[in-house]
């Protein structure tokens, strides 16, 4: 059984990155790969309830450290009992937001620092590193406003500041050029069309995948 | 405002703690000082959101180390909300289960080993550490007998295996042993009133406390 490949997709809200998982995972599935499409936080049963604590409530309800503990343990949770064991079946697996996210949101965004989170890392993540990261770059004004305009619901992380999402663009920004091997940044604001055309540039090219 | 002493009791199930602390409380609170009992994982509402998923559920719910950043969380929260407000506020804080517990169970019951969870505390504690620790030892046999015939509930710990709670126990005397100025060993065999005693023996002569 040859060992699936990791794929992460970042970025602040309204990216994009649902649709492009949605159309990569049928392109994936059309080329006769196993493909298993899944989110942070969550992707889990335990990681989903978890989740439930993060983005449900008052933006002010947990301080940025205990937010990123309960982030790396809804983490944990799901590279324990979906990510490895997909994986190792042979799967390619397909992640709405994972390391990157936390390190953005709480260190960069909450100014929590890169320490602690780099720290968590060590402890939680091991050694199951994406094989490739896709960072949907957008201006966080056009982001929220695509965001707002969905349906209602965990809206807590939205609910923060403007300095807040625009300190999170940064940090982004800046883990792409500290992980130029594994992340690969794309403007969000092309088509959906362009954007996927993109993505499959990148899996043709950085994972040696021979697509159509 | 002088700053509050922080008391933490320790111990496997069954151990009495609850008991000791309720009458520390009335005694402190007898003596003219003001009081905090706490608990956890829990002690403060997000933490007692954390708790009800570590502590219902089945005994394979989690993993060790999802359960430590889940535990951490917790205290990370109660901390916060609950502790450090009230020993700023001059009051004594009494609490049911502290870092020491996260290290028995975690570390020592289900052997995730010392070092994550010296991580994580370093992580989340910083310098919050309590001024006593009374560790309440007790043979699991016994103690699981006593926890048992309390009402039903929360018992997702008490459901793991004997030998767990062998190597529990032999955490805790290790943690004892380990900080011989921070933690004291009391036999939970003893009678209520005989343990009551040796507690407040310690407050005497470790916190300098003046009661008659």
């Amino acid at each position: 059984m040859v060992r699936g490949k990791f794929i992460t997709f970042e970025g602040g809200e309204g990216a994009g990155k649902t649709t492009q998982i949605k159309r990569l995972a049928e392109k994936l599935s059309a080329a006769g790969l196993q493909v298993t499409t899944t989110r942070e936080p969550g992707g889990s049963p335990g990681a989903e309830q978890i989740r439930a604590l993060l983005v449900n409530g008052e933006a002010e309800r947990w301080s940025a450290t205990t937010e990123a503990l309960l982030h790396f343990a809804a983490r944990r949770d799901h590279l324990e009992k979906t990510v490895i064991p997909a994986l190792d079946a042979g799967h390619w697996v397909l992640c709405d937001r994972f390391i990157d996210s936390t390190m953005a949101y709480q260190g960069y965004g909450h100014e929590l620092g890169r320490d602690i989170i780099e720290s968590l890392q060590a402890i939680v993540v091991d050694d199951i590193f994406p094989d490739l990261t896709v960072i949907m770059d957008i201006d966080p004004e056009e982001g929220l406003g695509r965001a707002g305009s969905r349906a209602g619901g965990e809206d807590r992380y939205e609910s923060m500041d403007l300095a807040f999402h625009q300190r999170l663009r940064e940090g982004f920004l800046d883990i792409a050029k500290r992980a130029p091997e594994r992340c690969a940044l794309v403007p969000a604001r092309d088509s959906i069309e362009a954007l996927e055309s993109r993505i499959l540039d990148l899996l043709r090219n950085r994972l040696e995948l021979d697509l159509t």
